[in-house]
């Protein structure tokens, strides 16, 4: 059969990029701009890669390594075909996060040849503890989103959920790490909000 | 208002960030490997990503540019907000194509700072006429992904339109321009779909 001569790298390789499909079918708690549904893991992905390109300018950083930053926002949802998504603002689902992320992360990354395994494996942990310049601007970028979602969307999941100004500050502080700019723009967002009365609290 | 206080480069690049949304509407005529409902342009950018990542040691070229070719594939079906998703096997809707889509390119890429309209305009006309190695692979990995996808479905896209192994043989052999290893891996799936009777055929 046709399919037998394929290579062994290649098909582990082949294997996990349809492992990875699945990615498709995970739920964040942010709906799409229009508000229509949820957005998936996968489109989130993308949509950061996209921010990744246009506002890399704005890091703290100066020598920025950004296809370093591009793999992390490509892989560092994968874990969730597992995990599951895991809301910021769930402080109970939070405590479990870890362990059921780290356990994903073994089986997912496992499907695929040792050094690409390896590879991926370091660069989700290196995102995952903000361990460098390009993790803290990956990690920006990932609070950064589900924020323009959720104001363009008139602050739908923050209703939903009964989530006040002072927890979106506090969770999104961190993108100051990342980008004064941005968390700049992020602050004028959430007085923003406040304002239309999307998002109870103080501007 | 608080909104009002941001720099006019952001604002157009959060614009574009935010109009960009919108590819997460256009459907494509893959399914996903589950058959469970087709699949968008945000999702497949991201999965060409993800591609890109893990096949790139199998181009045809040494020197191969990453960051350059994720780059062509995060924003390669940006277009088709406005011109819509062209079937490739639909020869009479590609007669119109490049006219819709250059029209597109012109208003979505024309909401951003000068500099990165520019180079977003430069990297898809680059991508389109397959000008660079990496154009040449990115393309690859565009060709290949439906090739996936299709097979983890069993045919079900090629079915929908009554497609031919010639047919499909014929689109795809480009593939080999940018991997003649991934083409090699291709012709497998395409034998391989045809002794399973997804696609009517010679092996």
């Amino acid at each position: 059969m046709a399919m037998e001569s394929i290579p062994e790298r290649l098909r582990q390789q082949m294997d996990f990029i349809a492992e990875a499909d699945k990615l498709k079918h995970v739920f964040r708690q942010s709906y799409l701009s229009d508000q229509s549904r949820r957005e998936n893991d996968a489109e989130h992905s993308w949509h950061l890669c996209l921010m990744v390109l246009l506002l890399a300018e704005h890091s703290n950083f100066e020598d920025l390594d950004t296809l370093k930053v591009l793999k992390m926002v490509i892989i560092h949802d994968i874990v969730e075909i597992d995990a599951g998504d895991t809301y910021i603002y769930d402080e109970e689902s939070k405590k479990s996060q870890a362990q059921r992320e780290t356990k994903a992360a073994t089986r997912l990354f496992g499907l695929l040849p040792d050094d690409q395994r390896q590879a991926f494996h370091d660069l989700w942990i290196e995102f995952e503890t903000e361990a460098s310049n390009e993790a803290q601007f990956a990690k920006a970028i990932d609070r950064l989103h589900p924020m323009m979602l959720n104001h363009l969307a008139e602050g739908k999941t923050w209703n939903e959920h009964d989530v006040t100004a002072e927890q979106v500050r506090k969770v999104n502080r961190q993108i100051e790490d990342g980008s004064v700019s941005l968390w700049t723009y992020t602050d004028d967002l959430i007085r923003d909000a406040v304002a239309k009365g999307w998002l109870p609290g103080s501007t």
